[in-house]
């Protein structure tokens, strides 16, 4: 077994936290399939696959988890089951799941102690099952035909806030993962790069990310030149030449928990050509966006006025139009979950809260550049996980 | 942009096959989110993310690819769209994508050359909108909430009987991934394995997984000692012993297309300890088992009569109940896909299938053993694949 960071009574304390807020929700069960969420409440890291692997978690009582009888082995050694938090149910490769499933909550139907379907017969009204935000259609569906007088809403509106706060030991993850991000940008930059394909480049990332630490590489963005003014590229078959950007967006995972760092470098070549200087105002003010972002986080700011901070600097600098997203985005588990620093959500920020903070400056079909670290925010502020040095990285490359 | 080995007019057929198939279906359009349905249907190897991308594509006319603004570039380059088979609409951080959604679908509507909705006002009849299998339910649960009158099915009830059959392009990519995992397990097995843990060798495999070819590593089961009793088992910290046999099932992918193999080894150590006689017999009988399976591959034959060719051979030897899973499953941008050669499925195999091959015989907590290979039904058999020798691999390790 790899060591666990998270302890397994740490589960059957998330188990009972969630089920105190379904009530609330007017939900009388969760339905979870394979996922963070899964991982979130169990420790069990699951395959996804089209096999069936399902928690019920009803308002009171105990537990079940659905698996495929394939899957029992792993299953079985997931913290919250071989801490008995949690009762196992397998079927067979010609058997109908949804079927155990419909059973399982008949069961608990017919039995008052578990409150599925109790809170006045609730199958028929909103919130009733509560169904994990990426569990597939043809398990929803399946679901939906087996239950059919149920109303379906999605786990997020208990779940999310509840991740969204993370305790110490999963800041110290995200913090083992950031450094580890953070070694992979520096060995990168120091090259060789002018030359090379950005796919070649991300696969030499994606082997550092493993190299320093992470147990998968996730994602690695290069993208040189024009590419860099497109936020999301693909690395290509382009070859990075010298005298251009290069926005390197990369990330993975330790136990589940993302790394995900940008950094904007500049290739001069061995001719030594430096960044013009539009590149240069657009990073200055992009730096300036980014550390106001940063310094606007602490507890109780709202979402949006984080977003709104980094982006008052970059419209002042008239590069309104060419910062095109967001500001950031909730990590954990996921690598994009709550809180979304973004205009028109005000939720406050509470502590435990980790977020990127990541304006970018994007000039369509030329250049652009982009800065990201990953927060947590505090009741003093912002403890910024990531080390790597903000400033533009000017490299022969 | 790397090379494509799909030709671009591929997709313009595939779209206007799957539109054929609607009305038989009674569909009114597909509603198709970000996977292998997508990558099949435009050759757009989207990012899974929170933000909303769905091709929808009518029964008859255009369809309309829906992408969040900052995929834009990515979604533009992607094969069907840049041949202008498929249309682009784009929706901005703060905009609502399912009124989008719900709006293109109300276009068609009133647009009688659109036959959304046309089929006899077919919103309120089963299989109105058919959606992608593994579309999230946060999707799917908004697409239910802004088109409620709507019924909903699977795109699978159309997609996976055309996307089981795989034509010469994609049979080549299939062909070079599995030679490419070929490879990995022959350098896998030259050792040296004894003293490592199961998760260092399953570094070694994901990194020779890239090395050997493929773009993306995809999994890497190293199954040691009593862990290859467990056909899931997840890679751990325990260390490979002398005398013991490890089970290998690894693959990735060429340009979306799967490798999937299994070999199982035993090693001897230095001391030469030789597999025991149970083994022995136990792998010859499970080498048999692959072998008729295989041989019993040819089009017209039903899937579950290569399952009961396969586990004949396995009961007849006594070890029936240690057979715990089905024989395999299609193969293609999926590892898990139609065809699935498992009991009850009566389908007859036609030529282009592509599948695995793959018995195992599990003694619980002792050892166990799998032979897998891919392989293409055609008239006269099965076209195999995988090259790399399926005798019991006795290495010293």
């Amino acid at each position: 077994m790899t060591a666990r960071s998270i302890p397994a009574e740490r589960y059957e304390h998330r188990l009972r936290q969630v089920q105190q807020e379904l009530p609330g929700q007017d939900a009388s069960a969760l339905l979870v399939g394979v996922g963070a969420d899964l991982r979130w409440l169990t420790g069990y890291n699951a395959t996804p696959m089209e096999r069936l692997t399902m928690l019920i978690l009803p308002a009171e009582g105990r537990a079940t988890l659905v698996v495929p009888r394939l899957e029992v082995p792993a299953a079985e050694t997931s913290s919250a089951v071989a801490a008995k938090f949690v009762d196992l149910v397998s079927w067979q490769e010609t058997e109908d799941p949804f079927e155990l499933v419909a059973e399982l909550l008949q069961v608990s139907k017919s039995r008052p102690e578990i409150q599925i379907g109790a809170l006045g017969g609730a199958w028929g009204r909103l919130g009733g099952l509560l169904v994990s935000d990426r569990l597939w259609a043809t398990f929803l569906l399946r679901i939906q035909a087996v239950v059919p007088d149920a109303a379906f809403g999605l786990v997020s509106a208990v779940l999310s806030p509840l991740r969204a706060i993370k305790d110490d030991d999963e800041v110290a993850l995200l913090r083992r993962a950031a450094h580890a991000a953070d070694r992979v940008i520096q060995s990168v930059a120091r090259g060789p790069l002018v030359g090379r394909s950005e796919v070649d480049v991300a696969r030499e990332v994606r082997e550092r990310l493993v190299a320093e630490g992470h147990d998968e590489a996730g994602f690695g963005i290069v993208a040189s030149g024009p590419n860099s003014a497109s936020p999301h590229h693909e690395p290509s078959e382009r070859v990075i030449q010298a005298g251009e950007p290069i926005v390197l967006d990369i990330g993975g995972t330790i136990e589940g928990y993302s790394s995900d760092i940008t950094r904007t470098l500049w290739v001069t070549g061995d001719a030594g050509t430096a960044p013009d200087n539009e590149f240069r105002r657009l990073y200055d003010v992009l730096q300036h966006s980014q550390a106001e972002g940063v310094g606007t986080v602490k507890v109780g700011v709202g979402c949006e006025e984080v977003d709104a901070a980094a982006r008052r600097i970059i419209e002042a600098a008239g590069f309104g139009p060419n910062f095109i997203h967001r500001t950031g985005h909730g990590i954990g588990l996921e690598v994009h979950e709550d809180p979304y620093l973004v205009e028109g959500n005000e939720e406050p920020l509470a502590a435990g809260h980790a977020f990127s903070v990541e304006p970018g400056i994007y000039l369509e079909a030329k250049y652009g550049a982009r800065i990201e670290d990953i927060v947590v925010c505090r009741d003093s502020g912002a403890d910024v996980l990531n080390e790597a040095p903000r400033d533009l990285l000017v490299v022969r490359g």
